[in-house]
């Protein structure tokens, strides 16, 4: 028998992976779980249908997502996660000791329970002693919040379903607010590739824009997502992701990357003409 | 009725696009050749099913093969094009006024025919006066040349079936001699993601490395490509495609691009850090 995962990138393009087995599939009150185990990419885990992790491909996304900013702010001490249940940001985020306090923000507890038990890969660091993990809604949490955190990183699920409220104007309001005066905000940034994500990248990017001083967009090439060409967005009150950049001090903490590497922390800004095109906000 | 085409980009997988109809299709004496209609991508066109131009992200892959080596030297006048039948590369050398000549050397005519006739998209600057169309392998071609042109680009297909030449010891070396003293080479140089791939990528790399004084690799996001992580090759007797680049001359050109520009230039280049580290040449 063959089984085959087939993935929906638009009505009319689908990406297929060949599967060795279901290991699991769990119907939470929030969304659909699946680990599937395949051969060319280890362990594939979806929500929804939509992959979000596989052990081949996920260092680009957490490579990118944590140390960008990281390596921008070197005095980053307290971060907020929001989503990121099957823990690849918070391994990421756990390699710097300079961290002092992690608080991560999970709607779905089943994410997490599931990731410890198929995915130690990404879920390794879920129990430093360094992570706080809050089952709620991630707008909700950041409502109360006020110049507590460095850093938050919204590593979310796309702009329907349980994901929905963190591409919101009042979510990117109350992260500012609960961000500290050289606070910066990473979130993932959806693709400008195929018409229907490239309007949730603009979506979100509007909202954002505006009320960031600094506000960039930077890109990875990842093959299991939607066209493979991602983005993330770097918002901040104070740091500039290029200008700031101290390579130097990044080099010295020999953290060791499959991705990341000082200069893709430069490159990764550079983006086609299309995507500047699209990004470009009315005034 | 539902048609979908699928191209395999592993045994494990695969990408598939809704087709609204076969327009054409040959066995012409070197591969196949197909025309599909799709809504997704406009026009497709494949060699032995695999896709090469597609109307939608053409100009992702045209672009960089062209504008990366003409803005590095602006005084590129003789260029020979190993390939490149579907006429996309040639459109985007056409636009620059200082060009002189362009050889085109296609192996199989029937490429040239029914992209002329079926994708004018790419076809339309194949009639320019500067242009030489020679049918013939671009192997032996270039064995007769010296110190002819200031840029080659191998616009070939995989190195199997007819584009397996191209990607050789001796064609490379044979495009050295054909280069004159600041002369450029650019290739398609494969994918870093799919072992299969990867492996190309490294041959065709180890086979450049050491024949020539600056040799870089350079990148871009091409969905309709496997992984859609896709690479270029740039070879050089003299320019350094950083520090030679004159951004501001190439602006003056006021060459409207969709893909290129003079910041993704220099940000191409920042590779990965496991893509630098398949790169290596072992010494």
């Amino acid at each position: 028998m063959e089984l085959w995962y087939t993935e929906k990138h638009t009505d009319n393009v689908k990406l297929s992976i060949k599967i060795d087995k279901a290991l699991y599939s769990e119907e939470t009150e929030f969304q659909r779980i699946d680990i599937l185990e395949s051969k060319e990419f280890g362990r594939i885990f979806t929500l929804d249908g939509l992959m979000m992790v596989t052990e081949k491909d996920e260092f680009i996304y957490h490579d990118m997502i944590v140390h960008v900013p990281m390596a921008t702010n070197p005095n980053i001490k307290n971060v907020l996660v929001i989503g990121a249940g099957d823990g690849g940001t918070i391994r990421e985020l756990t390699r710097y000791s300079s961290v002092e306090k992690i608080d991560m923000v999970e709607i779905d507890r089943r994410v997490v329970e599931v990731c410890k038990e198929y995915l130690q890969q990404t879920a390794c660091k879920l129990d430093d002693e360094r992570v706080n993990i809050f089952y709620e809604d991630g707008l909700k949490f950041v409502r109360n919040k006020e110049n507590e955190y460095d850093l938050i990183i919204v590593d979310s699920t796309d702009p329907f379903g349980p994901g929905e409220g963190l591409f919101t104007k009042e979510f990117y309001g109350n992260c500012y607010k609960a961000l500290t005066e050289d606070g910066i905000l990473v979130n993932q940034h959806e693709s400008p590739y195929y018409d229907y994500y490239a309007k949730s990248m603009q979506d979100a990017h509007e909202k954002i824009y505006g009320l960031f001083k600094i506000h960039k967009v930077y890109q990875a090439h990842i093959p299991t997502y939607p066209s493979g060409h991602w983005l993330f967005g770097f918002a901040s009150k104070k740091y500039d992701p290029i200008k700031d950049l101290n390579a130097e001090a990044w080099e010295k903490l020999d953290i060791k990357t499959k991705y990341y590497n000082t200069d893709i922390h430069v490159g990764c800004f550079a983006l086609p003409t299309y995507v500047k095109e699209l990004l470009k906000v009315e005034k």
